[in-house]
């Protein structure tokens, strides 16, 4: 299969093998350049957060309620559920007269393993749902049941996602996420075109392109709140300074929006794997911008065992 | 490529597909049946923990010692770090005079970062760790360096490993594991003939089968200490009743015995998935047993989301 060949060598020989996929874009829609399969019909899951938090802003939601950069940017988050995290959403959730029993993404097993207390505040996604929460009450309606497709909070998402994607989302080939909210397959380079968009919007409309600045900027200025300690969301984009806005999403999709060259990536793993997506995507961005990022990478290529030792390297073999 | 096809779908979508190797054998390397590649070349890692703990029972060590099937269970393992694995690890430890500064395996990242006060024996190697520190204790040699290659404990290792998968190891091939210790590249149809041998080894030397006997019947006595709560080797030791011994490997690997068939079985998943290879497993087992454990495997199959709804499928959708 054609993409990105990453492999995991162990000594002198190969472990494992995963092929990536990746698309560039630009805000138009053209597709700049491919590894792979540019069609790949994929589940953005969490990458495209950044565009489900634009009804946030552009509904004016995020204004009435006084959200400052750190809300925006857990808006946007896939986060570690560490303290900091935690006690934000809680104070989001007391501010807009919610508690963590309003969040319908649950509480993931591997937190529960650790904290049988914890709560949903600790779910990954949960900074994205407090922001649907936000939306359901700046527009006055119910907020049970916001995560469900024919409630106004998501027709205002999907809407934002169809929009931003190019893409038609028919309902019926929705799948549901792993927080409980629709997730819409869609051609990898679709991504790709959001992507550009939201790095650099000047096609879209006035209050979107605003929107889009707004989280944009906040991911930048608070790189911890979108992933958290040793996450590769949070080094990059406070490596990028702003050239570089990415987001993570399961099953090994990146979504990277390049201001500065005015492109989108989209990055998919065949295999779902989030190591080989990283990998990847540090080979396409040293690409585009002419430079190893080896700051943010090389801990990823290199792997080392429990004691330290350097044991292993996962890189790119092939790019076709 | 061929193999198990291996497809993760959401909704009516393909979100992701692996690849997965196995191979079919019998004690005398016999291959009987294989799907993908049974000359894959693979890093058997922890699969063959059950393999490298022969010279623990073999050179006397385990009775010198006292150990019960708790201790031989371990030893075999590649456990959860749940307190009962602990302490079990701590109190044999004392048993030979040593302590867990005497492990060389370190402590995992992801413990640390849960309980800074983690030790090495919540390593999910410590068993492995100890069983070797039991071998040289029982030697009168130096237990420091246990680890190396050059180290007394290895060099049996590394005997009983090229002798039941009748492969020469090749020190210049090997590589080193995530617990420090030498990890040998093999044909996967190599890793079969020795799961065979194990769970049937009437062609094996008497004190080497006999060695095999009891560490299989520790497994399927004790299968909690050989994994933990949730985990598929615990679930299928204990559904198996003697008749399946299984032992998973890091980047998706499994080594299996099946006494009843006189058979052995390996898989290795091209990407390294552990869940692709639990499911491409549970294909194997069905087709050889004639029946499928879906009491075992049903609830890897079915992927639920964080508040218990059903939202994706991990099958096997093709098998060439």
């Amino acid at each position: 299969m054609e993409g990105l060949t990453v492999e995991l060598r162990r000594g002198p020989h190969v472990e494992s093998r995963h092929v990536v996929h990746a698309v560039v874009a630009d805000p138009s829609g053209a597709v700049v350049r491919s590894w792979g399969d540019p069609d790949r019909l994929t589940h953005p899951r969490s990458a495209v957060k950044p565009l489900q938090a634009l009804p946030l802003v552009e509904t004016g939601a995020a204004d009435a309620f006084g959200l400052g950069s750190v809300e925006l940017a857990m808006a946007c988050a896939s986060h570690n559920g560490e303290p900091g995290h935690v006690s934000t959403v809680e104070t989001w959730l007391a501010r807009i007269g919610c508690t963590v029993d309003d969040l319908e993404c649950g509480t993931e097993r591997a937190h529960l393993d650790q904290d049988p207390a914890a709560t949903a505040a600790r779910n990954n996604c949960s900074g994205k749902h407090v922001g649907f929460l936000t939306v359901a009450r700046h527009l006055g309606v119910d907020t049970a049941g916001y995560i469900r497709a024919d409630h106004p909070v998501q027709e205002l998402v999907r809407a934002a996602l169809a929009e931003t994607t190019r893409t038609a989302l028919d309902p019926a080939e929705a799948g549901t996420d792993g927080c409980g909210i629709p997730v819409h397959p869609m051609p990898l380079h679709a991504i790709a075109t959001a992507a550009a968009g939201f790095g650099s919007p000047s096609e879209w409309a006035e209050a979107r392109a605003h929107a889009a600045h707004r989280l944009a900027a906040a991911m930048v200025a608070q790189p911890w709140y979108v992933a958290g300690t040793g996450r590769l969301c949070t080094d990059l984009l406070t490596a990028g300074g702003g050239d570089v806005i990415v987001k993570v999403g399961a099953e090994g999709v990146q979504l990277v929006a390049l201001p500065r060259l005015g492109l989108g990536v989209a990055i998919k793993a065949e295999d779902g794997s989030v190591p080989a997506s990283e990998v990847a995507l540090g080979h396409v961005l040293a690409e585009l911008e002419g430079a190893d990022r080896a700051d943010v990478f090389d801990s990823r290529r290199r792997i080392t065992n429990h004691v330290g030792t350097h044991v292993a390297d996962l890189r790119v073999a092939a790019a076709t």
